[in-house]
């Protein structure tokens, strides 16, 4: 019998905090334990959503309103929820996705100040009510996150990471609110520690729920 | 003093039903009389509108889920209300709309079977409440409609007139179902008649809109 352990595993961070390292160090462990693991990403991860990643992410749309913004960002997420996610867990299978539907909590609630219920009201929408089972946020102090950012993939810096430190400040914020008020659900890591350190506690954290969800 | 009669009209009705050249007609007569009229469509009518537009209308996205195309569809609305119909409304002037938030209640909730609370809400956020004073329902048997629109311009065939009869039967259904509940805002005008019958009912319907908006 295959092992069929579904596990719905959502990262959440900035830029620069390391998110697609640490998916890819985490998902080669678990396929190296014989474990099918689905990777993906938010905004793309489907044609569809790339089409989307690409209009919501281009640096000439300065007048995009937030309200556009959030949309769209939830249209891509509706398509990759109906079309890879849901699909992967009932085949039993982990998926690891960077960013989900708390991006929308952090960046336009807490960060361009839209309601934070009708945001939950959005989202409960656009996933279809899909929580995940486990969401690491790695937490690294705003000027860092964006140093490391800038001296990575130039081409890769948009119009996400041109707004202000303050905007970026009241995300972070509003990431460790999240994670404060849903522990069971949420891991903080320290992603300024080394990468093997960040990757050995969220391996630990994940192997608890695994243990979990394993059926009896 | 310039005239300055602030109202917002919408239009419905499926494609095929003369939205345009009623559109059309309307803004002449109204600028005839000296106001300023903005006519704009949904879901373009704005640059991120078009991109979007031709994201959701492209015939090749066949594995759009009916979320994901209701979010785009909100996206470029909510583009459209805060860059284009909130200004121009401060401005007080008419603003007549080819499509609004009533199109997503018909197409995804009477049509699709989607909640429509939920996509009330969703409208909600979307238009940030702003409702219109008058919604034009151009009324037309689906068949007959089909027709025209085949007969037309066939490069403006898409993605959404190749769904089944019974959609589309479902989607009739609903405008007339949200026009019997809310009368004081709707006009229901039977599309079939000649184009000027047509046009006499709809300004009719909005001098009696502008006699009850003039400042006393």
């Amino acid at each position: 019998m295959a092992t069929t352990l579904k596990l719905f595993v959502t990262f959440e961070g900035p830029e620069g905090s390391g998110k697609t390292t640490q998916i890819e160090r985490l998902a080669a462990v678990l396929r190296a334990g014989g474990m099918t693991v689905l990777t993906t990403r938010e905004p793309g991860g489907t044609r569809i959503g790339n089409a989307i990643r690409k209009l919501v992410l281009d640096r000439a749309h300065t007048e995009m309103s937030p309200r556009a913004e959030t949309l769209l960002f939830s249209a891509a997420r509706a398509q990759i929820v109906d079309e890879v996610i849901r699909p992967a867990l009932a085949r039993g299978e982990v998926v690891l996705c960077d960013r989900y539907a708390d991006s929308t909590l952090a960046y336009q609630g807490f960060g361009h100040g839209q309601s934070l219920e009708a945001l939950r009201q959005l989202g409960g929408y656009t996933t279809g009510d899909l929580v995940p089972d486990l969401t690491i946020y790695l937490d690294i102090d705003v000027q860092t996150g964006l140093a490391r950012k800038r001296a990575g993939d130039a081409k890769e810096w948009n119009r996400m990471e041109e707004k202000t430190l303050a905007y970026h400040e009241a995300v972070r914020a509003g990431y460790l609110e999240l994670a404060a008020a849903e522990p069971s659900r949420w891991l903080v890591v320290d992603a300024t520690a080394p990468v093997d350190q960040v990757h050995a506690q969220i391996l630990a954290r994940v192997q608890l729920a695994l243990g979990q969800h394993r059926p009896a």
